[in-house]
């Protein structure tokens, strides 16, 4: 069973994977071309969106709203750079200075390909750096790319913890 | 082009991936595996080895033989974790805590699925962690998911720094 929560505490029996994407247009995008590659059939893992960054380091940091929370920390973050409030820039430079955070690994997903966010984001501490495609085949592509590495191939630290 | 490098100053023209990998067993078979996917064909990329620890911190704090090294620092490192001398866990601490290094892609390659050593690299800041395989189809596989997400996907931050 996979699916998009609602609300961070919906399931905690799933890990989830956090989505931070403030437009709606991109974040449909990447959950469509997920169902069309069926990789959420038998997945174990869960979706939650933030769609700004101030709302995404409240849950991650369990601050404001989320201060009560106590379902798991995400086994993984995908993040797009441009964000309002605070900009995905800044919750990577956060979340990698957290002890407690630092081992979440955060795939950055932007259609910037500027050197100096490229450069920025991984001196920050990012685990890896994609470019958002035009075109749903070519989305569907990286996302599948992404997919495959982060959680069919790679070992992710854990998805065990319940507080910073 | 793409080839096997016998040293680090042999092309300066083309970017380098450093393998730092002590067992000739498994670098030949991750050799034969890129080989046999036709993953070096066209491929930009040179690989560089290493055999331990120690020779892999000269060659990347450009101290010790690589004092006088002019060559562009790699594109991203592909590290095991039980090495002679300096081990991998050491290695992936030291260059995630230099200024100048950190930004580089660490993937570290191991037959070790310790839960310990999995929190302890992405704490350190390793990129990814992916397990070595046992079997030439299964090797393969993780080959083709390593190449395609990094080296045909993923941005990278750069090629063309000197020193540290």
């Amino acid at each position: 069973m996979s699916k998009l929560l609602n609300a961070a505490c919906d399931d905690i029996n799933h890990p989830v994977i956090a989505i931070i994407e403030d437009s709606d247009e991109d974040f449909y995008t990447f959950m469509r071309a997920t169902k069309k590659l069926n990789l959420l059939d038998g997945s174990p893992y869960n979706f939650l969106r933030f769609q700004d960054g101030d709302e995404a380091l409240d849950y991650l940091f369990r601050e404001g709203d989320y201060k009560s929370l106590q379902a798991p920390l995400p086994i993984a973050i995908l993040i797009d750079l441009n964000l309002p409030s605070t900009d995905g820039r800044e919750v990577i430079h956060r979340v990698k200075q957290s002890p407690t955070l630092k081992k979440i690994p955060i795939i950055v997903l932007t259609t910037s390909n500027s050197l100096y966010d490229i450069q920025t984001c991984y001196q920050y501490g990012a685990n890896c750096y994609m470019l958002k495609p035009m075109g749903a085949f070519e989305m569907q592509q990286t996302v599948q790319v992404i997919y495959q590495h982060w959680f069919q191939f790679a070992l992710l630290p854990s998805y065990g913890q319940f507080s910073p």
